[in-house]
């Protein structure tokens, strides 16, 4: 099991935070004891949109040696959706390989292509903008569709992170973690149950 | 308006982020223009709990210089809490500074002496050893006592960060900064009011 965590220039910290903290803790807390994660951009370091210099693992590697991509929103999102090196390096086929994206990172997902036959959210604020790139728009915080997974924005990262990590692992494992996070307000009802078709 | 984040090595990246996120916003968003703010460590680069290498802006400054410091948990407390010179750098008098501390945040600075008077919390997990350290333990999400305040588990932090930006700039700031971060969860019953005095 492998997890790239996509960073770059303008990137917004808790919306990587967010996911990271659970989906890690998977390994730390025993969950998922052969799980390998890793922080990955075109550079070396990334500057968050905050200010906060990142040291990132791997430069560039091909994201398709994955299970699960990880990609935050960011200030620089605006660019980005126009930049093709890196829409192309995000485009890979999500199919063995899992792609969830957190708030404005959806856009970047949609420009990658990845959304034109699927449902998706993302941050309220930028809706309109989704339905250029999606095939359907959702509100529910946390959207699994074929192999791309959207979540609301910023902090629903942590909603996001915590249905992989039960999805990945399970119930108990999503409620373990949870727990360790001190974090009360999962919310059952706007994020899907792995396994179980969407009610419409 | 000068904050600092500690940071060390061993730190949970979401008890600095959960917080980070919205206090810098108060800049992004134009609520406090001249707010300035910065990471602090006794080394130039730290590694997270998680594995993430974070550069940091200011190496062991004098904390007593900032009007807020930020004081994040993480799995290396244990070993901090008997750092004297951690300790040390941490004891400033919480009276022009006001220090706010997440998760085993909380045990560092009542190991500094500064919860001997006070009320606090913690992480649930944490709260037996939080008692060695306060005068009073609480359950409540934030605790704000005298120039302390304090936060639970790992998550809390966002709900303190956004309990200080209502602080320094407000209900509306608070509001906005929320929208924007997507966080529907704001705990109004666990968290003070900024300026109200704590309901028995």
């Amino acid at each position: 099991m492998k997890i790239a965590f996509v960073l770059y220039d303008g990137v917004t910290l808790l919306d990587f935070a967010g996911a990271y903290d659970p989906l890690t803790r998977l390994k730390t807390m025993g969950f998922v004891p052969d799980l390998q994660y890793c922080t990955c951009a075109r550079q070396e370091r990334v500057r968050s949109f905050e200010g906060m210099e990142l040291a990132v693992d791997m430069v560039s590697p091909d994201l398709a040696g994955f299970d699960y991509v990880i990609v935050p929103g960011g200030n620089s999102i605006a660019n980005l959706i126009r930049d093709r090196e890196f829409t192309g390096w995000l485009a890979i086929s999500p199919n063995k390989t899992t792609v969830a994206a957190i708030c404005g990172g959806a856009l970047l997902v949609g420009a990658a292509g990845m959304l034109r036959t699927r449902r998706a959210t993302t941050n309220p604020a930028l809706m309109e903008i989704l339905k250029k790139f999606a095939h359907e728009v959702s509100k529910d915080r946390v959207v699994d569709d074929d192999h791309v997974i959207t979540a609301g924005g910023v902090t629903a990262a942590i909603d996001m992170g915590l249905y992989l990590t039960e999805k990945l692992a399970g119930r108990d494992a999503r409620l373990a973690i949870q727990k360790q996070m001190d974090y009360p307000y999962y919310p059952e009802s706007s994020v899907p149950v792995p396994g179980k078709p969407r009610s419409p």
